[in-house]
């Protein structure tokens, strides 16, 4: 199976002219054209613009416990650095141990997608800010008395105001969700082979990494994951085993939207697992053959399933370079 | 007060002959002479060798969640980073939003105690690590579990047979210990204000930390807050407001023992607040006057406290740059 794709897409190159007119062409590059290197930033909203005191502010912030009600959960407990910016663990577990219902999805590249949460219910990072904070499953914390908390310390003072300046109250609930959006925009990882690939340098993929590009484009997956960060924004039907999770269907209460998900990104897929709504998809063999099955209807043939989970692994980037900071 | 205590121990230098005879000496030799800077590493055990490769994997077992029952909480949970390598509320939290009794200790230069936790109840490192895995209140995994956890990961079984060599079944619970311990054995602050002060930089304290100084050495606070760590090591009884904790009485069944504690550390006390076991003690100002009431049975005035509050921030040291581990 491997070997007849990689070789009907050998003869496309020829056909097309393009074998022999790059040095060391594949001949893929119809295969290249339909996805898009990681860029190293998202696009940034004019109502936030990125700068350096926000990114510090919110670098702060994302590691701070004391927005919790407990004292003892942030945003890097559960979206931790050592973890692919997620948990590894199948649902979210937050205060007092309550189990969440659903999959950690990882920050990392989150502002390349165009809506937040499985079920797609904020549209971008600003408004999902103060969710996890706020839900009982999580942080468990109202969001009184976390400024209240962080008003206590003069550093929080200052930094805030470096980051707004000229805002004679400057720890407010926007400027929290604000500041730690701006940190998540820059939770990135470009420069992963396959972003290599699609620049140019043809040797950063193995040929079994290939065949897997070349299946997931012929097979469909790409209908749905495309784009920059492999993901469309948009809302598909999936019952993955063991869910009944009814998704989208909680936001918009129409029935259209009963058991529907955005899209999760697949970069750095390999490092970002358990997999799934539920989380109950322990590797990303089993997740490519469930996907096969509940999107395209189809049963992968085993060599095909080894062929895109290697090409997957092409996906994880380099991890960003973040300091856990000193916090007053 | 600030001010006679000064003059007092200049003209202490003047009788010993000391000033005049280095260049810009504060006439405080004596005074130096009753402290130790703190070294960059404590003594290592003869039977755990310091290697890099037991450091590395000591690294990834601190930030590793996996090894508690929840999934979600390591050592760095309660032992932050970003809180001076503690957590900064008053009781520990641990499994499922439990409070245990008392505050946590910073693990920073814990390898320069001869004896571990409050209680003193482990003499060293390698027997204090797997409590808190194993605590009910803490981690509450079972260490049978953990090891199978680990032994799950490839990268794990790589890392431990790096670190322990020529052992058939390297992933045990004394390796664990071992590489936890030695990874704790590199989190030291050496270079703090006072440490350069007592290597000869005399300006690297100010004349009201220097007050402090001599105030902690002629109250007696140096009693017990001695040696490179400013702690004996030792257990003396105390009881603080609102604590009801008997102490090293649990440990040992003793009628002495009740209601004692061991020294903590002195080092990086102003970022590792609340204060005393049981946490209940805010601000460092309120710990010192504390303190000298309970066990020096003093009322400091409030320029003396202010002076040893001002001498104590001159024991922060520069912090660990430990990078955050990628997991498997």
């Amino acid at each position: 199976m491997r070997k007849r794709l990689l070789v009907s897409a050998i003869a496309l190159g020829s056909t097309l002219g393009l074998v022999g007119t790059a040095l060391a062409d594949d001949g893929l590059a119809d295969y290249r054209d339909r996805f898009e290197p990681l860029p190293h930033l998202p696009s940034i909203p004019a109502d936030n613009s990125l700068t350096k005191e926000k990114v510090r502010l919110g670098n702060m912030l994302f590691f701070e416990p004391r927005i919790s009600a407990s004292g003892v959960i942030s945003c890097a407990t559960c979206h931790n650095p050592a973890l692919g910016w997620s948990d590894r663990i199948p649902r979210a577990t937050g205060h007092d141990g309550q189990i969440g219902k659903r999959n950690t999805p990882t920050v990392l590249n989150a502002g390349f997608l165009e809506s937040q949460f499985w079920d797609g219910r904020e549209p971008d990072l600003e408004s999902q800010a103060l969710g996890p904070i706020q839900a009982d499953v999580e942080m468990a914390m109202d969001l009184e008395g976390a400024l209240s908390r962080l008003e206590g310390f003069e550093l929080y003072q200052r930094r805030f105001a470096e980051a707004f300046p000229g805002d004679p109250a400057p720890i407010s609930a926007d400027h929290l969700a604000e500041a730690l959006a701006s940190f998540q925009r820059t939770l990135n990882t470009p420069d992963s082979p396959f972003d290599r690939y699609l620049r140019g340098d043809l040797e950063a993929l193995s040929e079994q990494q290939k065949a897997g590009m070349v299946a997931f484009v012929d097979s469909g997956c790409i209908a749905c994951h495309r784009g920059a960060n492999l993901s469309d924004s948009q809302f598909h039907r999936i019952q993955v085993p063991g869910s009944t999770d009814v998704g989208r269907f909680d936001v918009t209460g129409e029935e259209s939207d009963r058991h529907r998900f955005r899209t999760p990104t697949l970069r750095n897929v390999a490092v970002t697992y358990p997999y799934m709504n539920n989380g109950a998809t322990e590797t990303l063999e089993e997740a490519v053959a469930i996907m096969g099955q509940e999107m395209l209807g189809r049963d992968f043939e085993q060599a095909t399933i080894d062929d895109i989970t290697a090409f997957l692994h092409s996906l994880t980037g380099e991890m960003p370079d973040i300091e856990v900071p000193a916090l007053p």
